[in-house]
């Protein structure tokens, strides 16, 4: 199997994976889904079209929608439907439209594509796939989940042969506690620009935050976004800072409590980070932003936060269900890994056993081996020719098959088997013999980068 | 949970799930999945967009195809990108463009959505999820896969409880050896009457044909379009219509190699059917449709046939490569029934278990309580209020959660799980406790027709 760095897009931002690199994909969503289903969350799949009305709410995107025509349409009429851009607005429109129908609290999770016709780059696609997990409730949401959703995050992505992930926790009521306690008055496009911190860098983010705010206050709220810990210290550095409200004690309290709930996960995978303020509005409390160790750079891999209205996102607005959420990006995530070449299947076949073909005449025995090996579980597939068994395990060695099986082996008839790896042969009765377990399925490899 | 039939489409065409259906859909693809991988299949999931030339290459499809163009895209510039119509076209382009990269035969399988703006009725949708599994090979492509790929879709369906399907199967050769031998010229158009024969009445379609290709020989069409057997005995029924060519005889040998390759399936799971014929003109030798008993008149749910030349589909026609395939019409088969409400998942939750909470000093204690259910592979919940029992069983059962669990549940500190269903609560030992296994994930139920 090549090892070199493949090319994924033959349509720029349109990524599209070989066999041994789809496979990745595939696992790594059903870990995914396995988590999210063993914390009880039931999956949803929303239409990948939503009405223009609908995705224009959310203001700042519009820019990035695809609209949709049937081909024969006039073209001089407006486009009435465009592709949904995340998960969260469907969402919302959906709930909004069979909340009779929903058991509260609704905890759903939605991996599917989502489309925005951004300009490609690494890490960014026109089109992607996201894995939401949201919490919904009517009422209060307890503080609860605000713990167990980075909780989820962090097992789902530790089990996984991807560089180390960090969830930086922030609180908006800090930023917005803050805030009030400073007197500045538009805290909406103070925090946008302290968003904007890692791509402005300091010294632009200080020069307009000073044209903004002023220097005196400039230069705190530039100090409260430096403070980070990975405990509850974070708490004495703010109060360092000698600026407090009842709103940013409440952000702290909350904050601790997230930090606090996950200190028993891996150190170094949760911290409170006081920069963190994700772009959107709808953020009302907690806020996550995940990094990969040496691609932070390339931005958040996973995001999320606590929304008090989820359905004054979508466009009518009767109900008020508060809910908090998180949203893995697994083609960002295998983007940045498969497109630098570290990362592939150990095969590009489920076949975990090829069943090799003596003749025409026996290929019912053939059959019956691969009927009776798939019935216990095990992937397997028959040559489809007789032809040379050197041919039949070249075939078997470029696909990464680890087992070539040889029925009527001998005069007696008996069964053998290859073990393609080890290089030995041996004697084998069909009705017990098992595959090595680390073999049974294709497996995720990392690649070392000097091996690519 | 509703027994109500739901309504499935806010939107015209683009349907959507209640939870309690979604787990339908999710686990009929899973078990999808399993036989095409059990088999040897590997997934790819091709982008959901195509240039317009390689979308239009296929003719007939062109009015139903769904363009796409960025919101501020100049209103005068065409649309160069539609979503695709199908996976084969897709698929087709796919090998073109990294043949040098996938190791042959390749057999792949491919379970997504698709999109065509056609008007929207019952088993036909705007947006539908469709699952296809091919087998491509450089050379000859041997006859072995043609009895095989019927036999995995019998395999797949008839464990879901959905109604028996009939797969009805033909070869086009049996048509095209005929129509040589009555020296039929325009034998496309010949077939496509016939492939329209359920949809215009026999009259209808006789009419047409001798208008064609007058009285006698459309009698003889007819009449080969009659012949259906469950075995191999419609061989002699073609004899005895007293019309024979080589192609005609190649055709019939095939198509008796599938339907004895099949014998030992379900009764009535496969049949010779000599009016099959599928409407694309690239099928060049076995073709086949499934049908839902008593679902007939929505049309094929399955289908699939062989092809001489994969690539010859997409722009570039460079290599030949024969091939096979099938394709599950995932939402057709689910939107019949669940459509009419005859089929639902056993709960709404993947939940098993909820863990009551006593109070929120104890909340530390209901989360072990899950933490280790879950490292046992059992999905639970922790409710996320102490409020009265009876509440929290009643919130269980609505979502169908079969077992609530109590800890701390006497003075000892004892653990005791009720099965809600059953009833009873019992003791329990947290680190033996299994649930019943026909509960441990939700499970599908066909709703009989006079409780809906």
């Amino acid at each position: 199997m090549s090892k070199k760095p493949l090319s994924i897009a033959s349509l720029s931002g349109f990524p599209e994976w070989l066999p041994e690199q789809q496979i990745v994909e595939d696992q790594f969503i059903q870990r995914i889904r396995d988590y999210y289903e063993l914390a009880g969350f039931t999956a949803l799949r929303s239409r990948s079209v939503e009405p223009l009305d609908v995705l224009l709410t959310k203001g700042e995107t519009d820019k990035e929608i695809y609209v949709l025509k049937r081909i024969h349409d006039d073209d001089a009429s407006p486009a009435k439907f465009g592709l949904h851009f995340d998960l969260t607005v469907p969402f919302a429109r959906f709930v909004t439209e069979r909340e009779q129908a929903l058991v509260f609290p609704l905890k759903r999770y939605q991996i599917q594509s989502a489309w925005r016709g951004e300009r490609p780059q690494e890490g960014r696609y026109r089109e992607f796939i996201q894995a939401d997990a949201d919490v919904v409730c009517r009422g209060q949401l307890p503080l609860q989940y605000d713990i167990d959703l980075p909780g989820m995050l962090i097992d789902i992505l530790d089990g996984f042969p991807i560089p180390p992930v960090c969830v930086r926790v922030n609180n908006r009521k800090v930023m917005d506690g803050f805030f009030q306690a400073l007197e500045i008055e538009d805290s909406t496009s103070t925090m946008r620009l302290v968003d904007k911190l890692p791509k402005l860098g300091r010294e632009k983010t200080q020069q307009l935050l000073e044209e903004q705010i002023g220097a005196d206050k400039a230069r705190k709220v530039l100090k409260l976004c430096q403070i980070h810990s990975q405990d509850t210290s974070f708490v004495d550095q703010v109060k360092d800072l000698g600026v407090t409200s009842p709103v940013l004690e409440e952000g702290l309290e909350e904050l601790s409590a997230v930090i606090a709930g996950n200190q028993h996960k891996r150190s170094g995978a949760i911290c409170a980070d006081l920069s963190i303020a994700r772009g959107f509005d709808y953020y009302t409390g907690t806020v996550y932003e995940g990094f990969m160790e040496g691609f932070e750079h390339i931005g958040a891999i996973c995001s999320g936060g606590r929304y008090n209205d989820l359905v004054a996102q979508s466009s009518q607005g009767k109900l008020s269900l508060p809910g908090i959420g998180v949203s893995i990006g697994v083609t960002r995530i295998l983007g940045i890994l498969m497109g630098r070449g570290l990362l592939r299947a150990s095969r590009s076949t489920p076949s975990c056993v090829l069943v090799a073909l003596n003749d025409l005449e026996s290929q019912g025995d053939a059959i019956a081996v691969a009927t009776f090996l798939r019935s216990r579980r095990i992937p397997c597939e028959v040559f489809d020719e007789p032809k040379k068994f050197g041919e039949q395990i070249r075939y078997a060695n470029r696909k990464g098959i680890p087992y070539v099986w040889f029925y009527n082996a001998d005069e007696q008839g008996n069964h053998q088997v290859r073990n393609l790896s080890a290089g030995d042969q041996q004697q084998v009765d069909l009705a017990t013999w098992t595959p090595d377990p680390s073999l049974l399925h294709p497996t995720v490899v990392r690649v070392d980068a000097s091996e690519g």
